[in-house]
């Protein structure tokens, strides 16, 4: 075990700071990143778009600076108890922005897809609903962990469900207009695709309110998530 | 820095020794996972599917157990150089196969969920050609893992764009089934997803061979992937 004088203590403390300010930036892009993509989706704006898609590489960029400061963190501190529990918290939090920050880009990127394609109205808004409920439980998540707020983090991890239900109810409507008619089968799969890249955006955030569960606590949480996409165990028949 | 006597230097190894037989473990299973989800897609065999999500745990677990051991290593011997990527290759390549888990298992989800449903015939079919080629190219950068053979898993790297390919064609030719008859859209919206998730692993099998080339020279891959799903921007127009 590491002995740690004042000096290695002092040194940890600004690492772990390093790591939560590259971490409270990370956050802040991927909240960004998840309304803007929405939002290109719901004008039709690809240049918008197009800049989600720039944004993320600054995500990913961050993701790998954190791996790397926690690594080194770990290997030049030896920390133990609550200390490891930080960096690993770190190290995972990282690693859900940015999948988050993922797919968000794949939003931007279906945008740009249906530039100039038929654009059944009002079909993309659904998508918004269910993404203005994902933001908040991203918002509320990041603000959980700044304040190590455990459970703040397990209301968001509960409420995941309710995403989960938005999620399954868009899946049939898009469907049911899929087969209404065929002219909106196009644009309604790539829908389809982004509703459930913000169900997954949920996940993440469910899976950051686990890490601030362990955080606090010193050991994982063992309850089955409250939430499954119901819409792959969904059957949907053709009426017409 | 830790002093590498002759006693840490073998405990290292034993450490490492101990990620290698855990991500080996990991692998097969994930290929197994893989062949078995697809497997039961194509026989809609919704038993096997069942096995599929509950050998996915497995997976879990072993992820859990790759991190914690990478994490006490890294703390307890400090390894620096080629030693210290070994651990964060395997702590990397951990994520990705727990990640291929997940995706075979919402195939298998899937299988379940188009049980007793109106089947059209052969549509699973260009999925199994995809997942055949996916399947591969996991083999063969799990191999060039274990071999540390850095142009095996380039090879990979570069194949990654055959899937997309693939994926690309498949996907149009999905919607088209779904614009023919309606009757196919709720089956054919599952299959669009099983297809994704296939399209998915390999591009964690393209991650995995640039972590294969990290650990070997030292620096991240900085060249762009040859890869872009490129259904994101394929635009499908109704023909009817």
């Amino acid at each position: 075990m590491t002995l740690m004088t004042d000096h290695i203590v002092s040194a940890f403390d600004a690492d772990l700071k390093e790591l939560g300010d590259k971490l409270a930036e990370m956050g802040g892009l991927c909240e960004k990143l998840v309304a803007e993509s929405v939002g290109a989706l719901l004008k039709r704006d690809s240049p918008l778009a197009r800049r989600v898609i720039e944004w993320d590489r600054s995500i990913d960029r961050l993701q790998h600076e954190i791996e790397e400061r926690a690594i080194l963190t770990i290997a030049k501190r030896a920390p133990v108890a609550i200390d490891l529990r930080e960096v690993v918290a770190a190290l995972r939090i990282a690693n859900d922005l940015e999948r988050i920050g993922d797919l968000a880009k794949n939003i931007a990127k279906r945008v740009i897809a249906l530039d100039g394609q038929f654009q059944p109205p009002k079909l993309a808004h659904g998508v918004e609903h269910i993404s203005d409920l994902t933001l908040g439980q991203l918002k509320e998540v990041l603000d959980a962990y700044t304040q190590r707020d455990e459970a703040r983090a397990m209301d968001v991890w509960r409420r995941d469900g309710e995403i989960d239900s938005l999620y399954t109810s868009l899946f049939r409507e898009l469907l049911t207009y899929m087969m209404e008619d065929p002219r909106n089968i196009g644009f309604c799969a790539h829908l389809l695709f982004c509703a459930k890249n913000v169900e997954r955006i949920g996940d993440h955030a469910t899976n950051i309110a686990e890490t601030i569960y362990y955080l606090v606590n010193g050991e994982p949480l063992l309850d089955d998530r409250p939430k499954s996409d119901t819409t792959s165990s969904t059957k949907i028949e053709y009426q017409g």
